[in-house]
């Protein structure tokens, strides 16, 4: 069976360079937990001194209220159809909620009984959720209307420019960041402006990794860093040794005529996820060879080239292919790993030992 | 938090449909569970006469054995990793294996204990798995190696013509059926012409729903069309009025500037399948309204037109957002059922029942 392997001496080595860096910024470090979605590896973060995490549904955030974290934010608006949930556990941690409208607010003051921190979610340029950078005025009237409530706190803006994601490369990757910030400074300064203290809070991991320092910033929420990704690596994000999760998976077909390999690997262990490369082909993943210290063989050179239920088709060169047998087990490297890891119930670390996690729905 | 819903109606109306066009045609009809993955669904089969059936991994046919089916084929090509765990399912139950290459023959015949039945997988043009349908010569060769084992019993051909899915329309994916059928048959003849009992078992949804009949066939094993989808619906091949399934979803902002709403309904709830419509964009679901009879709003109406982790973008006219507050719940027709139900513990049904499922991994 195809399973998720992970090399945690990658995955710690890339909290800890994070960790560092947002301790020399002198920002509050909020990893997000979506991406491993394990209390065990949460423990990781923790040994770095990490005691604030972020979260991507309420139904995460319970899982880790119950493993001992009690400083949590739900990194989505806030789904006021969970609100008697959200309030439970409002009572029993610092919760922080996310609006992008006077209705969510109104929905939260109505119900809540237990104080909340509340963030309003700005759209630096991403289109996704959000009230739009240069919305001003509504953005001061909505953080007036938040601490109009006993129990809302207005805690100040946070956005996810997931935009740089949509980049050529990592020159550009620092240009969308730093653009952002910039627009979330500005908007800072006008509603201090107004009276309201303000804090700002950002999230991407492209971001969060190609930028020099975190001037003008109060916390980083990125999550992808823990594992980075081919789409990482094609952003010039992250290198090839940075990658720490990969899918194993068994051959079961070879076609030399077609260049080709199946593997017992499909869109259920990789996901759908593509990855248009540079002659417009879209790829789903790339075989490479474990090593203690990563992938020793070039990546790239053996895509997935196509992805169904259960079966994936490997391109390969004919010296790869007399390598490889039916039956054999290789390992493909992900997309996108936060999607790929919320296909598994553990992770499996390159020397044996399984990790339990949660996944999102089940 | 968004779940998985199904219309037990639509369902089992789409199953007799397909049970009775296999009687008529006098196949026999061996649907595949991959795409349902419940045992409580199989019974809904197995009201119809169905004793036989297909699943996509060796775990899978592991829990409908279980469950009392007794004659199971797994339509991947062998894989010869977990030949410990096929023997011991072979000693239990009727096991149909699928090969394509003689060294998968070799590993079968050098430790299976117990019988099973063995079936040549044919490309008939999808290029995923299986030999050429014009590689005669190798293809009788590996029957006759296939023959000579104690444990290995010859079936038969056996293809998922997977192409039907690339099709621009119905027409089209009658012709594509049709002339995948008749290279079947003519391998047939010249493997009968050798001496070769043969039969001939084909796949995939399209092509069994739009055929007018199974001449020349000996079995089908369609699995989609239980639940049908966005992508069926665009080729042509069902009606908005098949599609059982859907994905309940919690709306979580609202921005008519822009047209869009967010859900709570991400890739880890719908899949990153995505479909190209007609003006060349990329969609991964629909809004509609569920009603007793299947869905009353316009499908298409409203797409799905983004999709992250756990947020869905869908755009929407002004006067449907109207409609819509914070909090409210929504429902999504998925691009591709089988990838969507396969994110799911469970289903529930337009009544409220659950019905527990069984998932690919985990």
């Amino acid at each position: 069976m195809p399973g998720l392997i992970i090399n945690s001496t990658i995955a710690r080595r890339n909290i800890s360079r994070m960790a560092a860096k947002a301790k020399a910024g002198q920002v509050t470090f909020r990893p997000h937990f979506k991406t491993h979605q394990s209390t065990s590896i949460g423990e990781w973060f923790r040994g770095t001194g990490v005691s604030v995490i972020t979260v991507s549904s309420v139904d995460m955030a319970r899982h880790f209220a119950a493993a001992g974290w009690d400083d949590i934010t739900i990194a989505i608006p806030a789904p006021l159809n969970e609100l008697p949930v959200i309030d439970d556990l409002a009572g029993k941690i610092q919760l922080h909620l996310l609006v992008d409208s006077p209705e969510a607010v109104l929905g939260l003051a109505r119900r809540l009984h237990n104080p909340v921190q509340v963030w309003i979610k700005i759209d630096v340029g991403y289109h996704r959720c959000g009230m739009l950078w240069y919305d001003t005025e509504n953005i001061i009237d909505l953080a007036r209307q938040i601490d109009q409530n006993r129990n809302l706190h207005f805690q100040g803006i946070l956005t996810h420019a997931g935009h740089t994601y949509h980049q050529p490369d990592r020159a550009a990757v620092l240009d969308t960041h730093n653009s952002s910030v910039q627009r979330l400074i500005e908007l800072q300064q006008e509603m201090q402006a107004a009276g309201l203290e303000t804090k700002i809070s950002i999230g991407d991991t492209p971001g969060c990794t190609v930028a020099n320092d975190f001037r003008g910033i109060d916390e980083i929420r990125p999550g992808n860093f823990i594992f980075y990704d081919l789409m990482q690596l094609q952003l010039g994000v992250c290198q090839p040794e940075d990658i720490a999760v990969a899918v194993r998976c068994p051959v079961i077909g070879i076609y030399p005529k077609r260049g080709e390999i199946a593997v017992h690997c499909g869109a259920v262990h990789l996901s759908k996820e593509g990855l248009k490369t540079g002659d417009g082909s879209i790829i789903f993943g790339c075989l490479a060879t474990p090593s203690p210290d990563g992938w020793t063989s070039a990546v790239w050179e053996a895509p997935v080239i196509n992805l169904s239920q259960e079966h994936g088709i490997v391109r390969c060169s004919a010296d790869q292919m007399n390598d490889i047998a039916i039956g054999d087990y290789v390992t493909i490297l992900p997309v996108h790993s936060c999607l790929t890891v919320n296909n598994y119930p553990s992770y499996v670390t390159t020397d044996g030992q399984t990790i339990p996690k949660f996944q999102s729905i089940g």
